[in-house]
């Protein structure tokens, strides 16, 4: 453990659940922790565990050289950042936004933050928050390299990976938004799956093994479409998207044989028609990507 | 290698691309293989490799105690079993049906069976063409344990896995439907996520690494999910399904400000919103599930 002397300030605003495990684990850390949130009485487990509580956000961000935000979005972080005191406050200081929203609205901060002197990393979040401060944490970074150099030794103290994804800000939000969206879709197809499973008088627990046989399977096909995708082969030769459609004709037709609803199948379904629609029935379904991005 | 004597007879009904490679794994492993296509002319090479060509679906029948079907569906099969020559020559053999369909497809072919003195076994063949023969290659198998005991040798020799279900007729089917459905759905979601990270400047090949840290935390998930389904607790208390929606109205938000289709994502976003109208917005995402199967 560091002495409090070279230990470095660190303020955190937003008490919600993942700031309030983002403050826990920077006083874990020995790091001098002030904290503070727009409804009072957020901090009170944490200021009996060590950490500064303050009165206001500007209080909050004068006590140290980096501030750490993770509200609801960023709504609500430019309320609190974008005060006229707090913004005057921040001057020549350093935030690292870790609050999840679009890449447009994260490179709009960082021109805020320049326009004001304040020196600006975006970030994201992409584990839950029990687990930060242990090493199945994952922290998404984006904006000036030497910035995020000179910072990551504290940021590094709420444990598990940083990675560094480049200058641009907007790269942070990007990264957490596609992941989001192949999560919470096959999430979905999860969810619609047990669905199905149960009214044909399978359980889920039944179904699970093989459900983790078929996720173990999307690692190395990720890998090689996106070798397709970026090269624009989308080779169908061993699953051409004609053949897949006709499985997803078959969930759609058992889903709503039993009355449950199909309508991420459906879309599916469509997406994978139109590629077929366009003349591309022997590509591979990686295609889609290329369709869904003409303009 | 055996030799020709103790070798089974099989018979391979259909050389589609998954149909020639069972056929070429069943000459591979030494089994006396008779083959037959409605369309004449795709058994050259296998006849070339040994395999005896068959004039009519009756004949080949007629030629091995056991037939494996594989075509494009039911209708398909159905059109070649459902012949009353071919019907007749089944009486006292058995049908292994490795045709892609439905349950209720598969439940009505084993009763059309059992009326006509036919011992029926249905299946599903998880892992694509080229898999076939190797032990990559993933079966599963539903119907009489019995049956299923007695040709399992036989079956083996097309190698990988081999998994009986259960009794029930449909259950491989259910399970093909349901893995098939959190398959493509996944696929659906990882396509979009590359639009929407080329829109944003993100190549593939960058966001690869990334995405499959995330497929690979779905196999643990999918565990306690089935666990949290099947007791009905839908625990919300490390990821509310209040959160996801934020997360995933910022998809659609992306997706659709760079003129990227979001029906996918909409639709997820639909099933949380109606879980969260139905006053469940504190439990876990799977909780769509229970949803999805009310009546």
């Amino acid at each position: 453990m560091s002495t409090e002397l070279n230990l470095p300030a660190v303020t955190v605003l937003g008490l919600g659940p993942m700031g309030r495990s983002l403050a826990h684990a920077f006083l874990a850390a020995g790091a001098r922790t002030t904290v503070w949130n727009r409804t009072p009485g957020k901090d009170r487990e944490l200021t009996e565990r060590g950490a500064a509580g303050a009165a206001t956000a500007e209080e909050a961000v004068s006590a140290s050289e980096l501030t750490v935000v993770c509200v609801v979005n960023y709504d609500a972080s430019d309320a609190i950042l974008r005060a006229d005191d707090v913004t005057r406050a921040l001057k020549g200081r350093t935030v690292v936004n870790l609050t999840a929203d679009t890449p447009g609205r994260a490179r709009d901060t960082a021109q805020w933050a320049a326009a004001h002197g304040i020196d600006y990393l975006d970030g994201a979040i992409m584990t839950p928050a029990p687990s930060i401060g242990t090493p199945e944490a994952v922290f998404l970074h984006s904006g000036p390299s030497g910035l995020y150099a000179r910072h990551l030794p504290v940021l590094e103290l709420l444990g598990g990976t940083h990675t560094h994804l480049g200058e641009e800000t907007g790269r942070a939000a990007t990264f957490d938004i596609a992941l989001l969206d192949i999560f919470w879709t096959a999430m979905a197809g999860y969810a619609h799956a047990v669905a199905i499973a149960r009214a044909e008088g399978v359980t889920a627990r039944e179904l699970a093994p093989l459900a983790q046989g078929i996720a173990a399977i999307l690692p190395p096909l990720f890998e090689g479409f996106a070798a397709d995708a970026d090269s624009g082969t989308y080779s169908g030769e061993i699953n051409p998207i004609t053949s897949a459609v006709s499985t997803m004709a078959h969930v759609v037709e058992v889903s709503e044989s039993h009355g449950i609803d199909a309508g991420v199948m459906r879309a599916v379904e469509g997406m994978a028609r139109r590629v077929i629609g366009l003349g591309h029935g022997t590509d591979g379904f990686i295609r889609v990507a290329e369709m869904l991005g003409r303009h």
